[in-house]
């Protein structure tokens, strides 16, 4: 998306701020990590958390994905709605109106769930009865986040044990999420599970699930890793390629924005603030990168407004301009809108709606 | 929102997170606000901002209020469809998308725009012929925050002779929004204006519109102010305490999460991350306050784990429990999500379309 005409089109039938994702580079970051998955033999599950959009999970299905991953059941409902199967939970579900709307979607939808400790395991057979059967669980081991799951071996082999005895329930294996360079310290935890696991005559693992777009650079690298749940390589982001996992030009989704003030001959304002970008910043210069003036800064945010920071730009953008966006964190930035356009080369092909948005249950 | 079991019942029938909105709260704070609106003779003209409730707003109204303000026309566009008029929108709008979009709203409800220059003030003319009306423009004027407006009396005097000459538009008045404690800055700027004005012979401002909520304890205080704009007071959050503008009681939104996950004895995961309570720190410690576990921290979020520190608190929160948290910024805690619970004492007495949330254009 680099033409001036093509922003002009796009501000003028939608206005702006708007979210615009360019499906060429959706299908080619779809083609490079469905390609590393196939040549490290690991099944790809791509984690919809990034695009909550059931038409990208259909191009991530058709390009060869086994399954979907989803980190909340209400981003798996709207994918089970759409048609979508073999869905992974990867959380901690708990609670009557969860464990009740889980059941009704495992009647219909193959789906697994994640688990990391025995109040959650005991609190998700009655999803099974209603389902009338089995419910897949994975246990959830820390591998270095600090996060949810287990922190030791031994408690993984006891949770095992525990579904695995539970009626409704079948002990389906193990969900890890190693931080980057974190696959010797996985492969010692997973080491031991598995030899837990046999020494009290538990089944292997079936599914051993890694995650993580950085990650992907060690796919294989886990031996009994079976598949591999990458979100973010879908589109990319600052995050990203300051972990050194996407490039500028495997950045599918810019935010385009207006400058609509420049109070000063060094700064202006872009009408995408907090609502829009998100106060998501982790180890960012700033709130997004504004292609069109690389040496500009979004140095601030309010709810509507981009503080924009010229002093380090020679080129300085007039009021009226329009601006593209690459958000720090696009998965938080997907999550502030309903519909994105959708692109190709110069033109735009259509909407692509953001089913699963705020699904935060 | 206190007692175990309206948490239990809230959960039991909309499952969590939940966004729980204490309606006699509210009420107070209509009231506590309106109160001081009259009693300084400024006119209350809250901000929509916050609650993006055509329902809220409806009680501010009917309070007293006289009018809305919008910081975004899409917000406006949801006000005028749900029956309220005299809507001030505090953003410089252009384009042919949104000019288009203002000319059919003000055919049919009062509105009032803000500009701070001339490509603005120009390109506002067409929406006026759309409409087949007048469009009242404000010059929005920067008094200390360094954001939008213009920065010298010069200027404002200036875009409001261009505002009264062009066709279509007529010069209603000036957009202030002092920093706290900004109230002798913004006098001699405004005082500035105001002769500046008179000695070109164009007409003394019709609005002279303050804002923020903070800022309510020196309203009547900037001699020649007509009215205030204040939005987060509806709710009140973290910031607003911290800022002095409001205690505990005056928190009338909390986010009902429960304890997913306790993986060590002090720490533990809650269903509320980054897409439920926003990144939005501010100066504040963590991510919310617990009100059940008030020594305990969310230290930090992933995309749907608030992470729990719980080595300062003594008491600590089994998996499965409810807990509410105050969030830092309510503002944007609320557009995350498109409807809220509303309670009154122990009950639950209905939900709230939050129709406004994500009108970012």
């Amino acid at each position: 998306m680099t033409s001036p005409r093509l922003k002009a089109e796009i501000a003028r039938q939608y206005g702006t701020p708007a979210v615009v994702i360019d499906l060429d580079v959706v299908e080619r970051n779809i083609a490079r990590v469905q390609g590393y998955c196939d040549r490290a033999g690991i099944a790809n599950r791509p984690h919809i958390k990034t695009h909550k959009s059931p038409l990208i999970a259909k191009l991530q299905r058709d390009a060869g994905a086994r399954g979907l991953a989803c980190q909340k059941l209400g981003e798996a409902e709207v994918m089970a709605a759409a048609g979508l199967d073999d869905l992974l939970i990867c959380y901690n579900l708990l609670g009557e109106h969860k464990i009740g709307r889980l059941g009704r979607l495992l009647a219909s939808t193959s789906v697994t769930v994640s688990a990391d400790n025995p109040t959650v395991v005991r609190g998700l057979a009655p999803a099974a009865a209603i389902a009338g059967r089995a419910l897949p669980v994975v246990v959830e081991c820390d591998t270095g986040r600090k996060r949810a799951g287990v922190e030791t071996a031994a408690e993984a082999v006891a949770l095992a044990r525990l579904i695995a005895s539970t009626e409704g329930l079948r002990f389906a294996g193990l969900l890890l999420y190693p931080p980057d360079g974190g696959t010797a310290a996985a492969q010692g935890f997973l080491d031991t599970v598995k030899a837990g696991l046999a020494a009290e005559g538990l089944p292997q693992p079936a599914i051993v699930s890694t995650g993580g777009t950085p990650n992907l650079r060690d796919l294989g690298a886990l031996g009994g890793a079976t598949e591999h749940r990458a979100g973010t390589y879908i589109y990319n982001d600052r995050m990203m390629m300051m972990a050194g996992a996407a490039t500028p030009a495997d950045c599918a989704l810019t935010i385009l924005a207006t400058v609509v003030s420049r109070a000063t001959d060094d700064r202006g304002i872009l009408d995408a603030g907090s609502k829009a970008l998100t106060s998501d910043k982790r180890d960012c210069d700033g709130y997004g990168a504004i292609l069109d003036y690389p040496d500009s800064r979004i140095h601030a945010l309010a709810e509507e407004h981009g503080f924009l920071d010229l002093t380090g730009s020679a080129a300085r953008p007039a009021v009226g301009e329009l601006v593209r966006i690459v958000p720090n964190h696009v998965c938080v930035a997907v999550n502030m809108t309903d519909r994105a356009i959708a692109v190709r080369k110069d033109t735009i092909v259509g909407e692509i709606a953001i089913a699963a948005r705020g699904k935060t249950g």
